[in-house]
């Protein structure tokens, strides 16, 4: 058996290039996670997903736990297994999406009840039984479950907030099931408080968790505010453990993260985007279904290989998108990701070369020029 | 270049196991050709599409016309190109889903008006313009643009219905542009009267097209009507022609066909029916969505060599669909293609065996023990 680990393999400045062992194989840092909510990348294939260079998918217990079940997944052997894919998963807690339902949900110290939003019917959600939910998934990386303070929160409100998640991280400590190759990970919270960080993140160490979540970013503070609280909250973290920046980012906001100093990233954005029509590229954005498109028979982004540029224009790709069919989602999905699987092997290569700050320039560089408009 | 040819390799009874040749490639048949109506396999990329077998790809005069325009189409370099399937395609005249407008189209001897279903538009389709966006589309089979007389007609009306297809049929051979490997089909109808079907095979024999469509078929008259119409328009039919059944039709519709002397299929089942859940396997058929299978481990065909087949459990495809997840129609679409593509597989090697018969029988005792249930 293979021992869960992390390896920090090199530095440039804040920046880390590093390795996470697990049972299932390794995931070369700085990296970002394929969202199989559903125990599906939506749109892709596993075969596609692993095109892309992604290493590591993240799933949901919230949405499986209501669907098809923890136990469920268990009895069909794992995870893995049911959705075919081999290599390591993390999951979250469900405790983000829960939290999210508002009106359908009462929390208190011992957990919280809810109202699943497929059926109405009531569920309970508490440290321990989000631990055995994830055990029964045979996740790799367990997520803590915490609350998420909301953005705006008063410095009394976030210290509460904060040393709830605390006190369930403890609750969630003390259920892990250790096993090689697996680990649990606890999440930082403390809003935009200094010292609120700086109080989690020594709670946390004091567990000695496999690595560290960062919560409660990226949900409307604005990217100055996120990075602030990155700057001042990385420096506490010992530097042996993977960092997580959880729901994060916009391509910017990955590659001004990863300049300080985190390891791995998780965001629906370049599948839902690839849904909806808008797609990644080198000189910013564009959105497919735009008129502008319609004659275009340029792939879209000309530095790209990934197979979608390789083989469609983006007049096939407008057309497809204005006939609703279901090949654009999944070309453009294909695309989206390869394209912020590509940013992080381009990251990974300039921390080892030590030219973050000037691959950092390129890219800001690069992503103002903006889309060329057809000849 | 190469011409446009079909060679009969053998028979056993009526059916008959040839090869057509394109300009594109050449297509072995018995075949069942990709639906490709608005220039993709629906929930399919072309690599899929190859995988199951598939050699021919059907695409649709109509939907292209309004969506995105034949002309944009060869502006950028055809249909092989803009849609990246680089074998064989054949188009359809556009005239059956004209036809199916009602209210929205008027019908004279020279041609069809119709409001566009996307946008309400007004557009014409002469058998002139049909030939014309077929050579735009730069399909290698060109279907004649003709008038698919409604099930129930009666024989005044399936005649005077007949003599004006034939009629547009010479009009549609008189502006066909000859070019080395691409073919144009003249389409048989008549009805359900012996005389007018072969008053028709004659009409288009005197034509000289380079392959037969049946037309007028699987449009309700049931299977025992539909094999009687085979039974006597058939024969009538020179053998060293194609022939093709339009819109047909299910697996024992198929193996029926074949045993009359059928050689090309195309039917929007296997994958309209991948995409809501019903998956075709030796034993049958079965609806995934069904309760039945949410627990159940084992592939949707033990026999079934697909990749849906090889890493995905009844139980994972029942949770994808339940979660209106677009992987289910991915795998499901894929797993239906390739089972037909299988049949017709099975059954060229059947007739080149001398074996048809056999086959047939022990295709519908195998249909006939239906799915096996779960432990």
């Amino acid at each position: 058996m293979t021992a869960f680990a992390f390896d920090l393999l090199s530095t440039d400045k804040a920046a880390r290039r590093g390795r996470v062992t697990t049972a299932h194989g390794t995931v070369e840092t700085p990296c970002f996670m394929a969202t199989g909510t559903a125990a599906t990348v939506k749109a892709m294939t596993v075969e596609s997903v692993r095109a892309t260079g992604a290493e590591l998918a993240i799933c949901n217990t919230y949405h499986l736990m209501l669907r098809p079940g923890a136990e469920r997944v268990a009895e069909l052997g794992g995870l893995h297994k049911f959705m075919n894919w081999h290599g390591p998963i993390l999951t979250d807690s469900g405790g983000y999406q829960v939290m999210s339902l508002a009106g359908l949900r009462k929390m208190d110290e011992h957990g919280v009840v809810f109202q699943s939003h497929v059926d109405g019917s009531k569920h309970e959600l508490t440290p321990e039984r989000s631990m055995e939910i994830q055990y029964l998934l045979d996740s790799n990386i367990t997520m803590c479950l915490d609350e998420c303070t909301q953005n705006g929160a008063t410095r009394q409100e976030a210290n509460e907030s904060m040393q709830r998640s605390m006190r369930w991280a403890e609750r969630c400590r003390k259920v892990f099931v250790r096993r090689e190759g697996y680990g649990q990970f606890g999440i930082v919270q403390g809003s935009v408080y200094p010292d609120l960080r700086e109080e989690s993140v020594r709670a946390l160490s004091a567990m000695e968790f496999e690595g560290f979540g960062i919560g409660g970013l990226a949900i409307g503070e604005g990217q100055k505010m996120m990075f602030d609280v990155l700057d001042f909250t990385l420096p506490h973290i010992q530097t042996d453990k993977p960092r997580y920046m959880m729901g994060c980012g916009t391509p910017s906001d990955l590659v001004g993260s990863v300049q300080r100093g985190i390891d791995m990233f998780d965001c629906v954005m370049p599948t839902r985007s690839g849904r909806t029509g808008k797609a990644f590229i080198r000189r910013g954005s564009l959105n497919i279904r735009n008129a502008r498109h319609a004659a275009d028979p340029r792939p879209i982004d000309d530095t790209c290989t990934c197979p979608t540029c390789q083989n469609y224009s983006r007049a096939y790709l407008h057309h497809l998108f204005r006939c609703e069919e279901i090949l654009g989602a999944m070309l453009l999905t294909h695309h989206n990701l390869h394209y912020y699987q590509n940013l992080m092997r381009e990251m990974r290569g300039a921390i080892e070369a030590g030219q973050m700050e000037a691959y950092a320039a390129q890219f800001h560089d690069d992503q103002a020029k903006g889309d060329i408009a057809a000849l």
